[in-house]
């Protein structure tokens, strides 16, 4: 994951155009993916999709010709979406259109004006402090112009027609936690999913931010009625615990089980309530859809230093981190694809004789537990899921617990859920 | 507030008597009040109207001249409701009818004989100690004879039938916070709901304590039914914190909305559960009506040592607590008026561009949170307290938010509920 | 209790045999007891009753002719269901079969292998240590034969068929806590029970735990369904804090009533959730039974280093916490055989003046407020244990108030429940 994250780090990406293209080419690589182009000013609910932004080269060049900001350093020194422009301004003149963060003098913000048009660049304070009176050349070498927006869809189909969606937006330049994270963890769900047989059709999706939600969502309303559970992944790679933010909904089956889930990933990890701000479970979450999405995460939007400057950088990801977002969501899969199932004890009265049967005596302590825990639960009323949260255990166990007794002949699954393809 | 506080503060109030009438022709003066008598005598629920109580005054002399309890000096000098007695009795003979707090001998306590004809004096209990042998002259001055019990109803006619019920008792001499307070922070609520628009009929009600309830409920069954809201408005000036005290319902939309405004008072602030003991909220709370009435308080009946004292005394409350208390029942009335109406979003699907629409920009953050709260709720089952008690916002910040959004096009009001009048 | 815990505790008891029977016969003495023998390969639901244990005489014997391990010492010494040997070893073919307490080297372990032929020893560790290299001599003189399990069932009729069930196990040879305290404190609580006039049908079991369950559950089926509540009572006497686990339906009266007379035994308590391990509760709640029956305890089984082991002694329980238990049982018993019953005030409507009637004046402050509670929740819809649940005060406090109201004529008593015998 972090060798896919340091290939994507250097491209400059947007909600549109050639980096964002680029970007689905690597992730089309390693995961089969379905690629989208949807017009410029095409109507997509409230939104309208917007010109194609394309850059080539921004700079500020000092008096002394030194370049002050320049995207050849990093891809954060030019507002993003920044109008073409080639002039020569005095400071009082350009300064208005310098971002800095005076609080982190070494640090370059990341900023935007994706729906209005205009230009700006970003730099360290450091350097805006050692600007002196002068004419500077400022250049920015892009294309704002009719084109498309690009999106990616990796649809692995399973046996039923119900669908789990994981949407992550890769719209962002050179910011390693948000978004290259989530893109990293869910290429690797993914992969790990395709070798697998699936009861669930799982749809990844690969997003510019806001405007990608939006557009998908428009055109593809007939799919939203089959979505039972969905992710979005962001910001899953720094050192912070693991957070859950639920779904709208607050106690839909995707919030039980990430809860879960959580819970036994052996980390820290926070649950909270849905709030209209965030990622883009905001479009998914909308009253209109209100689709059962809810957004995993390390740290919350805008709440680290770091959020949205260049020192979300590589160095603020780490691999184990990445890994553990991995696993929770790995958890997470099995009681997808297996929590509905219910199981139901062929021996009710009293508990079975386990030792007579070879069941008891060699287990460990909690799989001991697992299998008393199903055994009491599996009354045709208890899902696997509501098994495991109310035993407290992890699905894995509970599922294993269940796959034994069944085997002991103790044990009958009743007809799996769901609706066919 | 205070000057009225002040103003009623020398009156020699009790039940019934020329006290309690002095009071409500003051409250007259400040809002439109229906006064009614009802003859000692009658008939209400349980209970019998008393007679009528009237103190010329009441003292008690001591061998050497001096007054040991004078009610010229203090209202509270004379148990309320003694009957008359004009006598010369030992110290050892009048001792059983002297009241005192020795933990605090330079209080004067407040007592009461309503439904047992007895009489008695309260005093300073360092005045009590200083006592020596010889003969007392004890004078009661009073009636206690067939009358009235006099109460006062402002009635603030809204649209709707439906009616919020404000109750204050108004029977106690010479105490600032049990309950010139509550009279005062009623008669400031009422003036300002006089100078707007109502959907809900407000009535307020000047009552004595307890039988004042009781002949009420007695003779106003047929305006049970319309009572949507009520709030007992008892000892709110003195330095504690807010405190409501939930209906017996527990859940009543009253209990939601107080709980909401003390949670944005910017107080510290207390909720705690209905017991069947307190203010007039008891009888409003029987089995035979449970109406969703609560009280508001500051500190808790019996729980703080002035409470029942002289040093329950104009210096005890202050213009600020007053204003508190009086600035969560402001918050709350619009909650009352508003907190029913159901707004729905015009643009459901997604996210709708707030920028393009100036709404967003130059709005303050928690401004803008109110904003995507609201859209994100008004999906017509959410009403504007269902929003704001889930976006952790004030109501009227919620309401703000529902306003500009209506004015932008994407917001329509559902018909409004309740009953016409 | 002390007294006949003193006489139970040097029978060498297991879940069949001449110690169970010996028991029953002492208990049979204090009750009315039926007793019941079941013959051994009797199919009680998945299990069998075993072949029937009775012990003569199980020692070792070192090499120098002292006795290493010796049931006239202890009868923890031998293996529980050890089958019959009489054999000379060297120590490394004795060593697999003698078991100890490394971490308690004073202390023998209780084992048992019922439903495994095997033989072995429990013994001190420093006694291991102790041994040298030699020939041992081990005798365990005992008979493992087709026989009966045996059980007592003490029934006290009430005037309903619904039925309250107490079911102690009573198979652990010289263990005090676990568990001659729950069988004297049964046994106690019935000589209460059957001194009063009764609503439900008592029925106290005294049994082998697990298949002493099994069995009973296999041959009662038809009384099931007239099992209101349930207790089983274990480990009850030691200096731990009161525990109830809830019964698996987490929510049965039986569960609210225990938490309520916990609350008010003046003791610290604890309330858990259900766990399919611990007693004779896993076989009621299983779920094809899924009966109403939780668990009384103090400290929890394995939790604390006595469990099974010789430390569990006559030292171990005291008299005061055999009394502890035995409060809390008799006030659950009130709330049992009272808490459904529902009376409605015939003055519903505000306060009746209970001063006019000699309730208030006299009473203690918690008395008055019990009377408060009682008349403010008595509107037909509260039972006696809801208003105790409410009040947060103890049911016999409630059941107070409300015959004293009956007897003003303030309360009267709606049509009782249940079904009668």
């Amino acid at each position: 994951m972090m060798r896919l994250a340091e290939e994507l780090y250097p491209i400059c990406r947007s909600i549109t155009g050639a980096g964002l293209r680029q970007t689905l080419d690597i992730i089309g690589r390693e995961v089969p993916l379905d690629r989208h182009e949807v017009p410029s000013g095409t109507r997509v609910l409230d939104w309208t999709v917007p010109d194609e932004w394309n850059l080539r080269r921004a700079f500020v060049e000092a008096p002394d010709g030194s370049r002050i900001a320049d995207t050849a350093e990093h891809n954060l020194h030019v507002v993003s979406y920044s109008a073409p422009v080639d002039a020569v301004l005095s400071l009082d003149e350009l300064r208005p259109r310098l971002h800095t963060l005076p609080e982190h003098p070494d640090w370059i913000p990341y900023r935007t004006t994706y729906y209005r048009r205009d230009w700006g660049f970003c730099l360290q304070h450091r350097r805006l402090q050692a600007m002196t009176a002068g004419r500077y050349r400022v250049l920015i070498d892009a294309t704002l112009a009719p084109g498309a927006l690009s999106y990616g869809e990796a649809v692995l189909r399973g046996s039923r027609a119900d669908e789990v969606l994981v949407s992550v937006h890769c719209c962002h330049p050179s910011l390693a936690n948000d978004n290259l994270s989530g893109i990293v963890v869910a290429v690797a769900l993914a992969k790990e999913l395709l070798g697998k047989p699936r009861a669930f059709t799982w749809r990844f999706l690969f997003i510019p931010g806001t405007i990608g939600a939006v557009t998908w969502l428009a055109r593809n309303e007939e799919v939203l009625p089959r979505i039972r559970h969905g992710i979005v992944l962001a910001g899953v790679g720094s050192r912070h615990d693991l957070r859950w933010k639920r779904s709208r909904r607050g106690n839909a089956a995707i919030d039980r089980i990430m809860a879960l889930s959580l819970r036994h990933s052996g980390e820290e990890a926070v649950v909270e309530d849905f709030v209209p701000y965030g990622y883009d479970e905001r479009q998914y979450c909308s009253p209109g859809f209100d689709l059962p999405v809810g957004c995993l995460m390390r740290g919350k939007w805008g709440a680290y230093p770091e959020y949205h400057t260049s020192a979300d950088d590589l160095g603020f990801i780490a691999p184990e981190r990445l890994e553990g977002s991995l696993a929770v969501l790995r958890a997470a899969a099995e009681a997808i694809e297996h929590g509905e199932e219910v199981w139901k004890s062929l021996n009710p009265k009293g508990e079975p004789q386990l030792g007579a049967r070879g069941l008891y005596s060699d287990a460990a302590d909690d799989d001991r537990m697992a299998l008393l825990w199903v055994l009491n639960l599996a009354d045709g009323t208890h899902s696997l899921l509501d098994m495991a949260a109310r035993a407290g255990m992890p699905f894995a166990r509970i599922r294993a617990a269940a796959l034994a007794l069944a085997e002991s002949g103790l044990l009958e699954r009743l007809s799996a859920p769901g609706h066919p393809c």
